[in-house]
């Protein structure tokens, strides 16, 4: 029930400015805050671009030349070709698919030109009967669409450091894209090839040029794996394994291999390059834990973040991203100072499982410090943690994995700043 | 349940080959049906694109260079710098979402060279306060997302005609797509302004050229509708009304107002160009419906169509959109035989209210002639009418809202061709 305007702060919802989202509801003088103008004379100045026909059609659109900044920001490993990470400009972006050009990327040696007409899936292994598929033959099985978001085990590995880097939402959190994925339900051709009753893992091998190889359990495999051949409706990209890849909804983005080339059946998993000498969370004690497969949930305050600074004192919609590897969204809290209050946004549906579900808070920033945070709990019941419990229970001595709540501090002047809290 | 197998065709569903999607998991002799092949032995053979580094990053992506056939195709009218339409490949498009760069697009003018900061939109007429926003002022407000169809209200215009013409899904029905659209509640801008009681109606108009114009009823407005800023998570693409457009869910495409730069509240239509001697819908007797908004219940079959023939007989997925401009797409039928039997197909999740719904079926062709359709039905109980009952009640005068069963009649050589049934 709407509280009593006798109360001084009617809409607020936790401390430092968070406020009901019916406060934008509540009546102009608050919600306008300065946001509009008012004017309106008749007739109105015709802009330049009125006068002129506009461009003509084109095959494939692209963005306005005025969103350059809308890109991806990337590092390649010195010597090599394609070889490191790039990530999804998340400040720039709003609701929950990231559109295919800016997904983010993990190559393990660039992203190789094939041809489709000749690529082949090979199934085999712990197997009945070997198959091999062409893409002419995976089109006539029966697709299945999910949204879902894909994440790196590395995302956010900048958190693990001492001190706060002076970074923002993209270079921090940009290993993390989300997009409506169609393809064949790999149980379908497994169930075709025949699995042994020895076969419990796979491995999945890409047809670049690192051949690079991660061991799944079947299971997996058999419950909601796809072979994706479409990325939020057209064929997948090739910096996303064009022209097919695995699809493990929720897993570590590096298991889903890209340019997908052959899974083999076997009795264990196959420790490959990329399950031993990476892609395991080396604890405390020196000792690493290995296939830690479901990406943990998770949230990032994507605006305000820095970048993006505060125009003056009034009201803001805090908005963000969560997610988790084992299901659905149930819960996000936001703060607004550091952690000592917290208040639940807005959920934006439909809230998928293993998909980025958006959420959104009013904010009235009063001019003064703030230190906004998010916390998402799942339907595991799973709860974020402080990035503080995290490493005491973890230590910091690995680049994966990392979950914990992000802080981003705002000044005086408006300025957003990375900060631990 | 499950017909025993004692039946001779036990999972026929509908005549002329139509299945329970269990087929494909009932056995892999019948699911193979030739569409793998056996093989397997080890060392497999690396394809060039192994030996050699891939491509490095890039700051936007694009489509394999291997698809360029997935580009929309367009007609442009005589004389004119992008006036005319462009149409979404349908055909090589999987999922409910509509990659941004194959959207269809309607210009009447060409598309605008908009600059972000200069560009206004005007809140005036029928208000307390008229208000100027900017696009910083647009960022403060809360926002909304939304997976919502567009359909242009002359899409399908060709099955007026008195033949089939002799083309595909892409050229006869591509005038619809889908994104996520994220932006600004209509109803919070307007309550901000402060809406005159005397004021029913609004007419928008767009910052190109032509100052294309729509009006639509206030209650919409206050309802649903979207000052649209971000299509599938980036800013709306140019063709798509940067830096703003109207979103109102499920009305007819024209009426969405791109380049959005004013929106002026009046007692009544303000009887635009594009309301009076087009988008009506001209009668037998030679009068005009006129503010048909809804764009009606309707699906269309993607795959198989013509262009995608057949590889011989055996096992296929028939998949294909549904829509409705009234809310969510409730059931979809599928014929094999021109629309003497029928089957539901399943239905892809989420099934969301305005959006394009994918629907899947699994058919075993014989080799012999067949005519598919669909037939799609909505939560208001709307389902869509045969070509015949269509033209029977409105006559074949118009070019709009051509909302009836299509249907794709299949050779003995597997070639698909558009007929009518």
């Amino acid at each position: 029930m709407r509280k009593t305007k006798q109360n001084a702060e009617p809409d607020v919802v936790a401390a430092n400015g968070l406020m009901d989202r019916r406060i934008f509801l509540a009546g102009s003088a608050i919600a306008a805050g300065g946001m509009s103008t008012t004017a309106g004379a008749e007739p109105l100045v015709d802009a330049p671009w009125m006068k002129v026909p506009g461009a003509p059609f084109t095959p494939y659109g692209q963005p306005s030349t005025h969103e350059s900044k809308t890109a991806r920001i990337f590092a390649s490993q010195p010597g090599t070709t394609g070889t490191g990470a790039s990530r999804t400009p998340h400040h720039l972006l709003d609701g929950m698919i990231t559109p295919n050009g800016l997904h983010f990327e993990r190559h393990h040696s660039g992203i190789p030109d094939i041809d489709p007409n000749a690529h082949r899936l090979l199934i085999h292994g712990l197997v009945k009967r070997p198959l091999v598929f062409t893409l002419a033959a995976l089109a006539r099985y029966p697709m299945e669409s999910r949204i879902a978001f894909i994440e790196c085990g590395g995302n956010s590995a900048a958190l693990y450091q001492k001190d706060p880097a002076a970074l923002g939402v993209q270079a921090l959190h940009g290993l993390v894209s989300c997009a409506e994925w169609t393809g064949v339900k790999l149980s379908i051709l497994l169930e075709e090839a025949g699995v042994d009753p020895k076969a419990h893992w796979l491995v999945a091998e890409g047809a670049d040029a690192a051949g690079m190889s991660r061991s799944a359990p079947l299971a997996k495999a058999m419950d909601d794996a796809l072979i994706a051949l479409y990325q939020n409706g057209e064929r997948v990209r090739p910096s996303n394994g064009y022209p097919m890849r695995l699809l493990l909804p929720g897993y570590e983005g590096n298991m889903q291999v890209k340019w997908l080339r052959r899974l083999k059946l076997t009795e264990g998993p196959t420790m490959t390059k990329d399950e031993t000498s990476k892609y395991t969370i080396l604890q405390r004690d020196g000792k690493s834990l290995q296939f830690c497969f479901p990406q943990e949930c998770k949230s990032i305050v994507t605006r305000p973040s820095p970048g993006l600074n505060l125009q003056g004192p009034g009201l803001y919609e805090i908005s963000g991203l969560a997610w988790s590897g084992t299901g659905k969204i149930t819960k996000v809290e936001v703060s607004a100072d550091g952690g000592a209050s917290w208040a639940p946004a807005a959920l934006q549906g439909p809230v998928l499982s293993m998909a980025l579900t958006r959420f959104r808070m009013a904010w009235r920033w009063n001019g003064g410090p703030a230190v906004l945070q998010s916390r998402a709990t799942d339907d595991s019941g799973a709860v974020q943690p402080t990035r503080a419990k995290l490493i005491a229970d973890r230590g910091a001595k690995t680049i994966y994995h990392f979950n914990a709540i992000a802080s981003w501090a705002v000044g005086e002047s408006g300025e957003v700043k990375h900060a631990y809290a």
